[in-house]
């Protein structure tokens, strides 16, 4: 009877350290770096003085380097124990200038910007409207040949981003299907939701074998007045783009560490990426998650001692034109993604609240996922284990297998702003960075002070 | 005894006829027009044309010229018993193309626009804050010279647009007291209160005998970078400007009437503005003027009987550029200000909702103005005898003597989309478009069915 209580016991208490990867210290300490997030303005900084020293900062461009240049000074002032770059090469594109207009008895000019991989180039033509990319995917090369596509699909406003999903195509794959069916030009509805006259850019490509057409982007209000002109008639439109690729260029992915106290090769990844579109200062995207990550690292930097796995921070350069610092790492660090990379986590989705927490466990009995989102829920954080997933720059170390964790940003307001001239610091909310940082504060802390893996990903994308 | 009552009892009705100038029917009638207006989709549909089909027209352009083809046009298809125009005669400027940027180590560009008036030029050099036009005024040459001067003036929000008229000198008087100064460029935080990256224009001029400067206005959050710019070192700046005066240009003033049944020499005027400036489509400025006041012409003109007195809606030429077609008007009519032109009203405030209502008498005992002032109290109308001014295109006229009434427009979200390039149809409320139709209508046929004059006007601008 006592050695059945006694293995009852023992037994009991296996399952709860099975279920209580992390010690009551390690909590306590998530519950002060998280008090103090919230009262410490680091992340405001970072986010102001990149979006003002530096500005825009496109792959390719003279500020690039100057970026990394800071983001290397920024990360050294910090307290980080080792910085460090990587090279990142890729072929630079430039945008110089954009116009377009309507021409004829309604003449008149429109607000456009270029998408990124556009070419240059001058043409004038009647635009063919087309409601959604499927739509234009099933027309007759009849129907666009010599024509300007307009492809006027709406973005929905959601909290997730699902609406950015949906769009995709539209800017991704519609300038080349357009051009493969012989359209002279592509002009798409801005996929974003702002009712300003500010044109959403981002990144095109052109498949292998199709000649590249002049692609660019109009305002929602644009693009609903040639949809009231197109009831009158047809529209003529002249667009003109100089515009282009040009030669190779090499950034940095810039990299920070903690050294770990105790298992030094294990390495817990916060990142966002360093580049932005020029049209904006990027102060959403993405210098909010250069602010929140560098500020988060900062904070666990502070403490007593250093958590027992290693935490790097992770400034990927040229996110915005196809995650090209991430894949570069991918690549390099490609024998390790899943034995001493831990898990990894981006914020890249503006700086509002994060409201929901998983991670590549995608299983609500995964015991470390569960301490972690018990710990961020004071911060009015949901554990959310069917949703989720990794951010941009972490995918392509997620389709190799390392393990995601996912801080899901409410994005409501995000696609106001991305990828247009309205990303601007005045858009970033103090307090709301505050509650980032202390998230981030507290998920890297624990994971770095755990010895407990995640399941490794399975993500194809999702 | 029966005498005294008998006085009593006339001199009561006649007092009653002096406090009651309109007629029960005249009342009854506008009721009806009221009620007619509130479900009359005319005013937007006015704005809807007008913008889509001619857009920005600026003074001058080749869309001056289609815009007043398209008002007369317009006018005729609404049923007016007389539509002709009155040259006007002004310099053109154009705008061609703008440019700015930081220079050095935070090398970034500005969002910017030339105001009208601005010469052309490409200036480079550091940058001088102030924060408000008597900051400039006062400021000795010493400081300014050879420099950009950056005037950081921030214009208050509010209802009545009072913030406008505190933030005026800024623009008008501003370049003009820089390049007195000696320098040789001129920025300005844009008058208005968008928080968006557009940069707000309108008109500026060089006093005679001052050699003019490229004077420019950038956004909001462009002033606010520049601010944090200078909190960390001197700041230089690029402002490249191709614009200027290009000879002149004769547009015209487009006026129609429905003549009065038994006084048609005696005129109520109601009146807008067929220009805009060219960053936006003038939706708010001021085509919404255009189709509040002709459409509530076109809903009296469809009345059974026209009104004792002529009805004439203006559309003038050349406001922006200095009031330019109502200063020729008054100049033309001047003889009849205050003999047969009874009394005028503009709308150019935008689409917002009327709220208030005065007259010229600003006098609660003015009967007409009172009962004019019940028969608007079912819109939301308030009396306000201490309150209101003539509209911009009235003023020329008023300063000559003319009556005028105030139908004063919530103004509290004009300023986001005055003179910059939100400025277009989308944020324009068809309900409360017609809510100023119907004020319109209400007003402009009780003056027209009254015999009763209003007191001159002995306004000097206010």
């Amino acid at each position: 009877m006592r050695l059945a209580a006694l293995l009852l016991a023992l037994s009991a208490a296996c399952s709860a350290q099975a279920q209580t990867p992390l010690p009551p210290e390690a909590l306590r300490t998530a519950d002060t770096l998280r008090a103090q997030a919230l009262t410490d303005d680091t992340g405001y900084r970072i986010i102001e003085a990149l979006t003002t020293e530096i500005g825009p900062r496109l792959p390719g461009s003279e500020a690039d380097a100057r970026a990394v240049a800071w983001a290397q000074a920024r990360f050294e002032s910090l307290g980080f124990d080792r910085v460090w770059t990587e090279p990142v090469t890729f072929p630079k594109w430039e945008r110089r200038s954009e116009h377009a207009s309507v021409l004829g008895t309604h003449a008149q000019p429109l607000v456009v910007t270029a998408l990124g991989g556009s070419p240059g180039g001058t043409v004038e033509a009647e635009i063919v409207r087309f409601a959604d990319f499927a739509s234009l995917d099933a027309a007759s090369p009849d129907e666009v040949a010599g024509k300007i596509v307009f492809l006027d699909f709406r973005m929905e406003r959601t909290r997730d981003g699902s609406g950015y999903g949906a769009a995709g195509p539209v800017r991704s794959r519609g300038p080349s299907v357009a051009a493969a069916k012989g359209a002279v030009g592509f002009l798409m509805r801005s996929i974003g939701t702002s009712p300003n006259r500010v044109a959403n850019t981002g990144m095109t490509r052109f498949e292998d074998g199709v000649t590249p057409i002049p692609a660019a982007a109009t305002s929602l209000p644009d693009a609903d007045q040639l949809v009231r002109l197109l009831e009158r008639g047809p529209v003529q439109v002249r667009l003109a783009l100089d515009c282009g690729f040009n030669g190779e260029y090499t950034s940095q992915n810039v990299i920070a560490e903690l050294t770990g106290r105790e298992a030094p090769d294990e390495i817990v990844v916060i990142a966002s990426h360093l580049d932005s579109w020029d049209l904006g200062t990027g102060a959403v995207d993405d210098a909010s998650g250069v602010g929140i990550t560098m500020a988060a690292g900062h904070l666990i930097g502070r403490l007593p001692e250093r958590p027992r796995r290693t935490l790097r921070v992770i400034a990927f350069a040229n996110e915005e034109q196809g995650l090209i610092g991430a894949r570069q790492y991918a690549e390099r660090h490609a024998d390790t993604l899943t034995t001493t990379h831990i898990v990894g986590a981006e914020s890249d989705f503006g700086a509002g609240r994060i409201y929901a927490f998983n991670t590549s466990a995608k299983d609500a009995s995964h015991p470390l996922t569960r301490q972690i989102a018990d710990a961020l829920a004071p911060l009015e954080i949901a554990f959310a284990p069917d949703d989720g997933s990794p951010g941009p720059d972490i995918l392509p170390l997620a389709q190799r297998g390392m393990s995601w964790a996912w801080l899901g940003q409410d994005g409501t307001h995000y696609f106001d702003l991305h990828h247009n001239a309205d990303d601007t610091l005045d858009k970033v909310d103090p307090d709301a960075v505050k509650q980032n940082v202390a998230a981030y504060s507290v998920f890297a802390y624990l994971v770095a002070e755990s010895s407990e893996r995640f399941p490794p990903s399975t993500t194809d994308g999702d």
